[in-house]
């Protein structure tokens, strides 16, 4: 596996590939690689002739009150574990390389950025959108593999593929869980032994809202309350948003009526974490 | 040559013709062509194996008050005129294809979008980026071609072009004018003869700082008086706006020193025309 830092070389290399007929394969990360991360790799390696692994943490898709800091990096563990599923190659350039001086050209998704995770993080999926589409246009891939418990994202990059016509098949990878249901995510690592416990909250939160809706429940204002209600039985938990809607534009729905979305952000202590279903009316 | 309407069917000409080993060229166009459009073209003509013609005036990029509706077309001239300059492909999507339902995704190159035209005109830019960048992603050449006269519209495209790390490279073509100096283009055919007497002004105001900076006056404003002055000596001739500044960040500059961009926008009658050049101080 090689670790490429240069956009040019990075560049170079996937043209080599294409000019061979081979195929490539991307997956965008923002590194400290969990499960989820390594399952979206092997989705990739299984779809293309090369994968390619972006790491970068995008500081435009970070508020200035959030974690971009505190982010946790570890290149050369992230490096182990790419080589371990078969990854050709691990993308990771600077931040200086990727915004030049005089940086000022932005991606807006706009209808499908304006709710959820977009409400309480302004300007993330400008940032999203945007780095999204340097690193399509630096790695040229046929394909790129994203996850789904980052729903709201995965949808703006499907509707901005579509809209400006990039050439790319995007394809998502379902939620990889820890053994007791806590989505895996590079956040968790923030938590304390106690905060461990009331992020299970989510995930089981989730498995209620499908519960009731399979006991026949339709009612949007009773699934949401229930949702609530069990999170903020959890010590030190703050709900940023509970979403009950339709899965393709984002829009909130009375009654769950066929395919129905509810995602969830919540505070425990100080990490945000996000969680999401599909219910099915 | 060919004429090709849907956008499916343009990629897949390119796709092959990069198979096969051939270069592309794009010129963008809204049609009506001129003498300009034929310049573009022929620049196309001997830089690449194969050229690509678009032709489509863009709703994005006109305001509701602007001129969409009336921009005048001429499809099956063009098609011939495109034929005379050996272009391969000329390609026509209708509105409707360009902007499926849902549409909502957009590109801002916000600084240099700010002023000029960007000011009088707001989403003009915006509405330019986006087709542009779908352009290149539906027909993927190598190089693309914009003429000078849109001076600030290509310096959007280069700063989009390096920003967002797109694979093409920008070619600019100096203005093309009338015999009698008028730069060529599709608005023209808008002016009556009376008109297009006072439309002359602008080149001549343009001439005329020329001529002021070769002899010594480096201060803007007494180039913007004279230059003023002498547009507004025509019948029927209003100012948008008369800029000088750098031609790299479009900042205004007080004195000229160096390469500064002297451009112009004048409303003549109900058509408003744009002109410009590049003083060197």
């Amino acid at each position: 596996m090689k670790t490429i830092n240069s956009i040019s070389n990075m560049t170079k290399t996937t043209v080599r590939w294409r000019q061979k007929g081979l195929s490539v394969a991307l997956v965008p990360t923002m590194g400290y690689f969990h499960e989820g991360h390594l399952a979206l790799m092997r989705m990739a390696r299984s779809r293309a002739d090369r994968v390619v692994v972006s790491l970068f943490v995008n500081p435009s898709q970070f508020g200035p009150e959030e974690d971009l800091d505190r982010y946790p990096r570890d290149l050369e563990r992230d490096t182990e574990l790419a080589k371990g599923q078969g990854v050709d190659c691990l993308f990771s350039p600077s931040a200086g390389e990727m915004y030049l001086p005089g940086f000022q050209t932005w991606i807006d998704v706009e209808g499908l950025s304006q709710g959820l995770c977009g409400a309480s993080r302004p300007g993330h999926f400008r940032g999203v959108a945007t780095v999204v589409a340097k690193l399509f246009n630096i790695v040229r891939p046929d394909i790129a593999v994203f996850g789904q418990k980052d729903f709201q994202q995965l949808q703006i990059i499907h509707r901005m593929v579509k809209d400006l016509n990039m050439p790319i098949d995007i394809m998502a990878h379902p939620i990889v869980r820890e053994p007791d249901g806590l989505a895996m995510s590079s956040r968790n690592y923030y938590l304390s032994i106690e905060e461990r416990k009331s992020a299970l909250s989510l995930s089981q939160a989730l498995r209620l809202g499908e519960k009731m809706v399979a006991d026949g429940i339709r009612s949007g204002q009773d699934i949401i309350q229930a949702v609530r209600d069990h999170i903020l039985s959890h010590t030190g938990t703050k709900i940023d948003y509970i979403f009950l809607g339709d899965p393709e534009e984002l829009e909130e729905c009375q009654e769950v009526h066929g395919k129905a979305l509810l995602a969830l952000a919540v505070w425990v202590g100080r990490t945000r974490l996000i969680d999401n279903t599909l219910l099915e009316g």
